[in-house]
């Protein structure tokens, strides 16, 4: 139906997050209908972000620049690390503009049962910052699921042995709710709360 | 957050069909963390398409030939033309294989109150396509708003004057709804049940 381009284009649209055939054909449609004003901007904004971004080596952050905007950001308090399940957590405390130091990115949580262990995650590039020094707290910012409670035990003792205060995101994350989807003022409650 | 490719990108996902702001971070981040895999073919089926798809100057309808699949086909029964409003109607029909003949493309519904007029659509050249002769039955498969109605009545009362039978899709659109929501079933019962 309309050549192998649009039955291309449906099929790769309808893998998009929340889309299914229907949705991806009523895209489809929506930006062939303005291929100079619709569609060729988002296929131009595609292939310059897959081509620029990149994970920064010090935090894990997505961003065009390494190291990351916030990284290299001397506005930033550097003595104050947060740590985050996933950069879409990170973007979201950015938004609630409630923490002013520097993040790492995880890349997922501790889960014994789905085999993803300590090694699979970004703990090693977490405990090696440690190490150079000059932080002196870190927040332990992970959603209160089973896995997020889990990785932050697991955390919290291996950072024990470092000069560091530990702390963690308290009150504020409802049980089994991910970080992500928080209004800004829980999550400022959240990181205001925090314990050691 | 991430430098102006990735705020970019989200910004123009954000105006996909269903999406929002939450809903364009979170595809992002999946396209990004895949951006060989994910991200860059569709930008390049994306782009692709822009390219290559144009409106079928006999029809309307969207393919990467011109004339289109279905106008070049000759299995297809060049005698009935049906009518529908959108390139999206066109595939749900595809989709239910009930019309073994050619389509026209309106581009719309008559709307005296929005201002579209008979010379916003495609209506001169369907008018063309009947003076050029060939076609002995005209199915008006517009959806059963009032628009749609009243598109359908114009139309009727226009090809009055050709030798051609008029019909148009009956039992089955149900009142108020798009044609391209409609299942299978229900589009070939409307299609055989239409009326001259
Ligand atoms: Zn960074
Ligand atoms: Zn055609």
């Amino acid at each position: 139906m309309g050549g192998p381009e649009i039955e291309r284009l449906i099929a790769l649209l309808s893998r998009l997050p929340g889309y299914g055939p229907r949705s991806a054909r009523r895209a489809a449609l929506t930006l062939l209908r303005q291929p100079q004003t619709r569609l060729l901007p988002l296929a131009d904004a595609m292939e310059q972000a897959a081509r620029s971004v990149r994970s920064c080596s010090t935090c894990g952050n997505l961003d065009s620049r390494d190291p990351c905007s916030i990284c290299a950001d001397p506005g930033r308090d550097r003595s104050i690390v947060c740590v985050v399940e996933g950069v879409g957590d990170l973007w979201a405390l950015e938004r609630a503009g409630v923490h002013r130091g520097l993040y790492h990115v995880l890349g997922g949580t501790l889960s014994p049962l789905g085999g993803t262990g300590p090694d699979d995650l970004s703990t090693r590039p977490l405990l090696v910052r440690l190490e150079e020094g000059g932080v002196r707290e870190v927040i332990l910012a992970l959603g209160a699921t089973v896995e997020g409670a889990t990785t932050t035990h697991w955390l919290a003792d291996r950072l024990s042995g470092f000069p560091v205060t530990v702390s963690r995101v308290g009150q504020g994350v409802p049980m089994g709710g991910a970080l992500d989807v928080l209004d800004d003022g829980t999550l400022a409650a959240a990181l205001l709360a925090r314990r050691s």
